[in-house]
């Protein structure tokens, strides 16, 4: 480790995921050990626009590996080079990165560990082009981020979507129904393909196969006259159907006025009903696949990211990112990982098995 | 026992509830042991009109004290004074009761064990009108059944409710928000009440209490003023705004046609936002609330229920619903029950100790 | 409440048990509102012998309501008149009424909150006799006090046991078996009757009815002969072999040196894989009894107890600990609970329904 | 896939491991929809000793994703080459691979699925000789099988160990105690590791690193004087002290004549209550590590293993073991994978963050 490391500071950004504590604690710990001062940045970029930052002292850090959410607080609406506030009832979007150099650089910061998704790294871009020495945490409960095969948090979104799928599941054969579960995932349909696989659910809808709603008709009325009397519909959020429509009723979390409109899950339960006369019911998760205790595995995962980034500190490996691929940690620039979404390939493992046991995709 | 007894049917009426299983399981264990026969009715009171009915050996209740939903299967549409049904696209209710009695003669059922909420009940007391030997089991997650303390699958829906709100909780506090789940609970607050008290919610809207929004928002402002940046809000679906505004967002079970509309916790939150500018977000939490395994709590209950419900077999006392009364088990006639809510009072407990706490319930 | 009432004391002592910290939040939280200042007394009466208290503020009870253990540490070797120490390597008790007296009065703790169980209020009962102002609140996982039908972390209990029941079933039916799960429990069967029936033990054993090693053997054997191939015990640690044989295998929690012999478990396991040539196979559940997250449930029943120990201060009924009989908060003298324990009467509901599915209590 | 291709067996060996349901119906759904007939085969390599197999159809597959152990029963103590039974008290052990070789041509199996750990794998090597086509799938709850880098059923093992080291956490916490916990891994420590490393152990003790009962005591005394009054140990059941004392307390599952001794979680317990005067517990977690409802990870593992196997089978590959490395699916002949442990090698990811957050080796 180079002898002039004093001082790091450590920022959490965008939404929320259970794992950062995990990671702030795999980082902190260590540089303590090693002499160095932490120093945790309060609400994502928002506290280095505002100067908010706290020393972490071992005690801070303790205790926190299983519990959700961040400890360092987040903020949605606070980029570099994208800061928004409220000005007489408008949103006006301002460019704060001198402001948050200067920060950078009046707390004398050696380096800026920085978890968070594509958003917060394409902030983190932003202070790499100004000279600021930054170590980039993949943190996306969807895992939609190119260069790693996996990230914390998601395992964690698997499992509470399978909960509530597999809680559906009975409700849905003591009724002989239709239920269609919205789960979260607007780009990459990971979380919606894992948790129906998981779950054992009989459509699996994702934004990379589009769906033709005669074929999940078709599937619901096979299995109704195969004596199967149910059907259960995981369909990821950003799901569309073929020709292209795209259907939205998500709460935009980036945007300051959120919009909510009749989502991919209501029209699919509304179709079916309609076309099958099968009673059909749809629900969407919502922020609870966010929350909660992160799983072991994601315990594992979040404190080896920690762990591989302090150890690119040690190594003076800057503005990368930790990576998971293969099976193997590893780093790549963060500017390469900008605007690039990690969608389910064709020949993706887990899709082959859903289709192998049964599963249709709408297509 | 009297001597007379050769064969009894089961049926589970209604909406889904974790530990209608155990129900079953308790009744048709001893039965079969005492040389009765156990008739499984299918999908409620469908069964008896349809004439599905099947025979109950040890092996099909064996397993199954575990499992959510009901392996007897259930319905909304069917009871015996009004059964709906599709008629050139409209939807047509009959009377049928004729041929509901008609199939219990037929079928030689001496008792038939019907475990269901209150419109399940209702139709019960339609049988017991033509002559018919009816033992009732209470079922209902918003445990709001007149004439007993508890009911099972209410504790199994308070875990469900209080899980969401726990995993909320971390996500309001990462962003600094205002978070609203909406739960369960058209008629009364048992479930916003036990949740929220149990997930710690900084304010609990049920429909005993109308809620006033200005109250809402200046608890919010007053918790964001001591420094705690979120606040969350547990909302039975029935809550009413002081001056009577209802809100339906729900899936409205018994119709034949189901409504969506803007519920209670959009409300409060679209409120909140505009009133106070802290970023307000909702959620509904439906239909997981019905399924899921039940708790050991619920297993228990539901198998004490059973228990008590051959009991009442054994006993000859005809037409009763078991109850649970000051923590010992009883029964009352099913007649006295119909069309009796029973809403939280003003001084129970769990209310009290919520407001010592320091919740809020916007009065 | 009375005009001078300035400051009061919490302890928690004995054993570890869910829904200690709700209490402590639901006694502190409105006690600060009031105005009253309160002092956390650290690791049980160990706290008032060195006086170590801290001053409990909002901030320190906020967040605590789910959380397992205690915030203020608990003790099991420091009563008030028998505190044990190490001295030259032997373990001397002595009596330290007055420093207890004297700490108290020179803190100036108006009243003196103690929660715990059989063992800490006899401790409560000694600084009653002193003029001391005491509130008790009962805690015990194994259900087993005097004077009240329940008490919060029993649910956590019962949940916990019958989650490692459940996992245990899978491993039995897969192989074959007979599993033997040893439960707390030394001198009622609460734990056992419960975690059994929830789980569908087949053969339960409680210290309340001495088992027969022939009864258990003959159980599994024509269990056996039925088809069902694996047989589940859940055995209270303090079951007795009829004759008046015990088993001690436990950690005596109380003693300074903790003795540990085979338990009844692994001699059921023995016998009856001895006697019937089944595979048998015992475990021993252990400490994560009293751990852990509280259950929904524990948390409210918690909540109600602080909040009801709150009104006995506010009402000024002093020396009374709070119960809840016929699912109704009340109280009553802490002197009339010492030395009883509340076993399972014969006409329990629990062991009826029991009974009545088919389980074994080996007698 | 050949044309030849009419019926497969299918069955389970050696010790309950979460997940193999899944990989059971992830075979038998494709098999059975191209036609193929399906026959499971009871209880392990007992069934074709025996000639116990039944056809599997659709519906005995379905909704057995999510439950725990094996719908097919499994035995420890039946292999080809060496089945123990038991004649005039005595166990003797027989050579019956022309018994089961006669069985697989009766039965006219074309292939058999053996699902199954190291010594099942042994076995079906036997068969492999005698010119049966066998495709193996990996079966160990411990992870350490040779030529995959991660099993079914370990996450959820994982995860069972990890919730009984967070319930312990409160425990100790409270009590300021040194709490032991052993968990299985006889030769590998990976689910020590992991459920440590998840739980935030201070300690963990594996079979890959010998310990020092010096260095464990002087951790938990620089701990103890920085103020953090209770450490947690995490101990896989085949750690041992330098120098090379083994500790057995396990159930040696494969033995007829189990036998219990002390174990290592008692004695490092015992030596640090002895060495430091801090009051030590220990407990062993036992069977409840290989039971309970899969994780997600694991149903979603699990099916992709049938589904490879099922694969294998289309592309004719035989006598080959499907494996998981670099987070790929591939396969090895299941000849390279006999006696082959896979430990925890040096540089391993999660040792590495593991001491990087200060826990104990021991070493």
């Amino acid at each position: 480790m180079t002898k002039s490391l004093k001082r790091i500071g450590i920022l959490t950004g965008g939404g929320d995921c259970p794992g950062l504590n995990a990671v702030i604690r795999a980082v902190a710990k260590p540089a303590i050990a090693n002499g160095i001062e932490v120093m945790g940045i309060e609400d994502g970029y928002l506290g280095l626009i505002e100067e908010r930052l706290r020393r972490l002292r071992n005690n801070d850090v303790s205790g926190i590996l299983t519990t959700g959410g961040t400890i360092l607080g987040s903020c949605n609406k606070a980029n570099p080079s994208a800061y928004s506030v409220q000005e007489n009832g408008k949103w006006v979007v301002h460019d704060v990165r001198d402001r948050v150099i200067k920060s950078i650089a009046d707390f004398e910061l050696d380096t800026v560990f920085v978890i968070g998704g594509d958003g917060t790294m394409s902030g983190a871009a932003d202070l790499i082009d100004r000279g600021v020495n930054v170590i980039g945490v993949p943190k996306t409960i969807d895992n939609d981020l190119w260069a790693t095969d996996i990230t914390f948090g998601h395992d964690t979104a698997v499992t509470t979507a399978t909960e509530a799928l597999d809680k559906v599941h009975t409700t849905a054969s003591s009724h002989h129904r239709v239920m269609v579960v919205e789960v979260m995932g607007r780009y990459a349909g990971w979380l919606a393909l894992r948790s129906g696989l998981a779950s054992g659910a009989d459509v699996i809808l994702i934004p990379e196969i589009p769906f033709s709603i005669e074929k999940i008709c078709d599937h619901c009325i096979t299995r109704s006259k195969h004596g199967k009397r149910f059907t259960i519909i995981a369909a990821g959020e950003g799901a569309t159907l073929s020709g292209g429509k795209q259907f939205v009723d998500h709460i935009d979390e980036s945007s300051p006025d959120p919009i909510r409109l009749g989502g991919v899950a209501k029209f699919v339960a509304d179709q079916v009903s309609q076309n099958t006369g099968l009673e059909s019911r749809s629900m969407v998760l919502g922020h609870i696949q966010r929350g909660g205790t992160p799983t072991p595995y994601d315990r594992i995962l979040a404190t080896q990211f920690g762990y591989y980034a302090f150890e690119l500190l040690k190594e003076g490996v800057m503005n990368h990112l930790v990576v998971m691929k293969d099976n193997k940690l590893g780093s790549v620039p963060i500017k390469d990982v900008a605007n690039k979404v990690r969608t389910v390939p064709p020949d993706n493992a887990s899709m082959l098995a859903a289709r192998c046991v049964g599963t249709s995709f709408g297509d």
